[in-house]
């Protein structure tokens, strides 16, 4: 007898196989008895109008895990077609507790505190699954992509001596006896980077302490971070934004299809160049097409960034925009600024059906500019000494971006809070599970 | 004329190109200026009589990023076969000062303390640079091996409510006027997770606040994590294990002849089974052998684990040895316990070259089990209760293991300290850069 995953059962019709998982459902229905088993992949049912084939299950509860026997029959009535017949059922872990969420309804119909209460549990459900494994499929697109374009993948330490852009957001540790911070973003090193390898990814964890209670922030999130050398200006990093956005999509489509498809999940119009906007520009457009006068706000609020993605939508047909020349004064230090428009910088955003996906941007490159913009922003030299080093011997024109994987889990599936997107979420309430 | 990388070059005999990067060396041999230029991936060297051809770099040092162009002209004499004729060089960022470390000998030339303090010119160096493409390729090999055997990827919280095994050895935070702790391990988090994808792996930094000072210990490092269920006992884990290793050589054998070549890396020997003692063999052994009498004690020295590796090899020609059934008191408290064999366990250690590299075992799986193993340990149930959830509702024999990166290049490449493993170490003294 040969063991199988849920998932490979089609190519075994006819034959007698095993299944390990846990039981998902259990129902009577005319004389007959369905039992639908859960592995770590699918779900497949077996039928059986013999009472007795359940008997090991008796006084057990749905998550019991047991291997299941049984002959793999073709039948059109069956979910995705197929379903086990003569059953045989073993029992590997009893369980006996009636779980705190209904795992075998279609829905996990839960308010949100106790889904994330319990997520160890929650996450068993098959459209939390289906999330998480889009999670994945997302990194591995994100890594194929900059890979077939010659990036190394790098591991930046997550523990710093100083804050990289603002002192206020960074969780304080202590290091033997010393304060140190939660990298707020891999930065520094993945500029220093450029230095060694000329083009870098990371994807990694990521620590703000921002003390916002939205639907669209969490305190701890992975950041999927580019940098590369010899650009020309922003623009040359937006175009490698979108083949790394185009190159998960198509990964997310070739290999995640039944899960979008269970997720009733719309992937997003790609156009070969995604519109552009200068942030004046958007601002002006927001006056006339709204009313709403936001020119001269130094950013765009979430209510700007529905609105421009509104129109992009409208417009073009396209999920994405590119918002470009955001103010000087709300980017951080190492930003390049517009040579051509003062108080304007090279720096974008890249919105996702109205929502901030992607932030990124020219840095700048050469060692008097940095001390420049350190004097500029009021900051001491020392801390950074050792981050200068990289542009005192030599560094290129490079930029880079960094895209939010929970965001863009969020905003292709339409979730409404982005704490649906993590396993365990992290916010200014919640630090377990 | 075509913009191409150094590694690119060959596919280009006899056509002009550009290429971009760091001006690596300068030299002047019997009346012909030799230009080698360091990009990305690979250096090349441009030839000129003409002392015209290098007036651009004039009062400049090495490290100047320049664009150079030339025609490709195969020559048995130039460093890989080929070279650059009649060059010419502009200046894309000058560099007016002399590095803190030589780049431009074979070797890097350099005390420790100074190469860590400037790692980020450091690591610009070709052997530098080897060691850790060597590393991305070592996470592209363990992704690769699991992917292809129906494991999922994930990412879960390094912030965590409460230390995962000993509270002695974690790095506290301030959380939002809370405390909580950077995650030891993704332990908790992995287990949790078979419960929902069955096989699971993970890339991503571990923080041990372990006081030692020693050349094989740093205090962030990156952990390859892997957890899996429906095993039998840990020799399930341990065959698992043996695939993804040779997975890994086979990836790094493929794709990075010329980094290994360069380092003088020696690929070990995997046999077909990775020989295998019991821990109280092991002792024997070391008694036998060395007249050394560590029976009794409950766990492996350093240097019993170099005398293992010894034997390994003289034995059996592994550079590999499974030691298994470790004493319970010295495994955490989910560890499963040899049912044969009181006061053993299900756990392994992996030794490569006399070194450990990775720690696996079988965990526990039954709820009633964690129970009266926080009992036995004296732990309190409550900071368990969320973890316990994966137990209480349903979870099938499983373990796993996790592989130190640092330490699998450290053994495979020889190094005398494992921060030489790190791009920017953290240890007891060294938080920057």
């Amino acid at each position: 007898m040969v063991e199988i995953r849920t998932v490979e059962a089609r190519e075994h019709v006819g034959e007698r196989v095993a299944l390990r998982g846990w039981v998902h459902n259990v129902r009577r229905l005319g004389g007959v008895n369905f039992i639908v088993l859960r592995d770590g992949w699918g779900m497949i049912q077996a039928v059986t109008e013999n009472d007795a084939d359940l008997a090991p299950i008796a006084g057990l509860t749905l998550g019991t895990v047991v291997q299941l026997g049984g002959f793999v029959v073709a039948n059109a009535q069956a979910p995705d077609g197929l379903e086990l017949q003569q059953p045989s059922l073993e029992i590997i872990t009893p369980v006996t507790e009636t779980p705190p969420l209904s795992l075998n309804k279609k829905r996990l119909n839960a308010a949100l505190p106790t889904l994330l209460d319990h997520a160890v549990v929650a996450n068993r459900h098959p459209t939390r699954r289906a999330v998480f494994r889009l999670s994945a499929g997302a990194m591995a697109g994100f890594r194929a992509t900059l890979s077939a374009m010659h990036f190394t993948e790098i591991q930046t330490p997550k523990i710093v001596a100083s804050a990289t852009e603002s002192g206020a957001n960074v969780f304080k540790l202590d290091y033997f006896g010393r304060p140190a911070f939660l990298a707020q973003s891999p930065q520094f090193y993945k500029q220093i980077m450029v230095g060694v390898f000329e083009r870098v990814f990371e994807v990694g964890p990521v620590f703000r302490a921002e003390p916002h209670d939205t639907v669209r922030h969490i305190n701890e999130y992975v950041s999927m971070d580019v940098e590369f050398g010899f650009i020309e200006n922003h623009f040359t990093v937006m175009r490698l934004l979108r083949e790394v956005i185009a190159g998960i999509f198509a990964h997310l489509a070739q290999n995640y299809a039944a899960d979008l498809v269970l997720l009733e999940a719309n992937l997003p119009t790609i156009l070969p160049e995604i519109p552009h906007i200068h942030f004046a520009d958007a601002q002006e457009l927001i006056f006339t097409r709204h009313g709403i006068d936001v020119r001269g706000e130094p950013d765009l609020s979430p209510q700007d960034e529905r609105l421009l993605g509104e129109w992009a939508w409208e417009s073009f047909g396209s999920d994405f925009l590119f918002v470009s020349g955001y103010p000087m004064v709300k980017r951080p230090f190492y930003t390049h600024p517009d040579p051509n428009r003062p108080g304007y910088s090279n720096s974008f955003d890249l919105l996702f059906r109205g929502t901030e996906l992607v932030t990124g941007g020219q840095r700048l490159h050469r060692y008097g500019d940095y001390l420049a913009a350190l004097d500029q922003a009021g900051y001491p030299h020392e801390p950074f000494e050792q981050y200068l080093e990289a542009f005192r011997y030599g560094m290129p024109p490079h930029g880079g971006f960094a895209i939010g994987l929970e965001r863009l889990l969020m905003q292709l599936l339409g979730l409404p809070n982005l704490r649906l997107a993590t396993l365990f979420p992290r916010d200014l309430n919640r630090v377990a599970p």
